[in-house]
């Protein structure tokens, strides 16, 4: 999964069918540290409840679709869980709290 | 989802069964801004009634083809939202109106 | 869909089962103007009877796969329809004949 | 499936009920010389028992969803082995023990 | 599919099971010439008996597993075809004899 930060929100009211009422969330790639990264914003369902500014995983393709709020959806990225803590090197890299 | 603008349309009169009587768009990435990117142009189903110069959201892959007019398509890039409104940072980037 | 133009052909006699029999083009992407760009060429199955020197559709993924040519190919790339125009910002950008 | 070396891990507790009790591994892409390349480190779920430090095989999209730990679950990477040893142009250029 | 060629093979014991018994080669993108391309090898499962050295065809993503030896196998790349000839506007780019 993508590690990305939450950067803001989408508002569609014409979309397909089985996007409606789900929750359209900004998000930009980061680095461990929850530094962005210069990549475009893309376009995400939040499955997880996640809000603006927080560090997040990022399932991309088929795989997001393995959730209640994304089964059979026309989605191709999807928030799957908010991150707490990342370690890498033995060095807490990012800590939310 | 990628955030695009629909700058054209294609034609192709040879074409997969089950592409038939399907609108071709041509849409290339854009900002949060709504300004064009510097990537190739591609060709995506339009499933929501998109018009040129709008800024939509294109699913890509197989998440494409949860809609009606994409099931079974032998399709990789589907528009399946126009976009109203980006808001990134607490800053409207984009309002359609 | 990738916009590509047929460039050449490959020949593999020793190749999975359900590619047997299909035709194998080399594709590489184009601009809307139908000039290559600089990117690796790649084979692509031909399910609607392309030629080459032709523009195509070239639909990449599981969605290559929805043709009868393809259908349960062991295959990632598909020409998918011949274009015969392509139209931006107001101008005929490509016209076959 | 990409060449990377576990490089830490993630810890996630709001995330998509598939991915409970799932370890979820940062990973970062390496060369058949075990030396990191400068891509993104990224998070992919835990097969096969890796630990930091060791070379794996990371499955990327639907592939990585055929394993017991992950069937049905919201990834969209998966390490699916560890390696022992690599061999290119006759020359071993990665051996774990 | 990409053109590939073969450069090396891989060792992973412990692994997820439907990759046991499976062949692992390092693959490296290349020109219709059969010249390397500054890519990062990668690994993909035989599916029809390639040998070091050759230039082949590689499906990546989901295309990769509908062959007798992929069905099923957590991968994300196959070989399914050993690319005989490639010839590219009227000219013979590549002859394996």
């Amino acid at each position: 999964m993508l590690i990305a930060r939450v950067v803001g929100s989408a508002v569609s009211t014409i979309k397909a069918d089985k996007l409606s009422a789900r929750k359209l969330l900004v998000v930009q790639e980061a680095t461990v540290r929850n530094e962005l990264l210069d990549r475009t914003p893309f376009v995400a369902v939040d499955a997880v409840g996640a809000g603006e500014g927080e560090l997040v995983l990022v399932a991309v393709g088929s795989g997001g679709r393995f959730t209640a709020l994304t089964d059979q959806a026309p989605a191709d990225a999807t928030i799957v869980g908010i991150l707490d803590s990342l370690e890498v090197d033995g060095i807490d890299t990012f800590n939310k709290s």
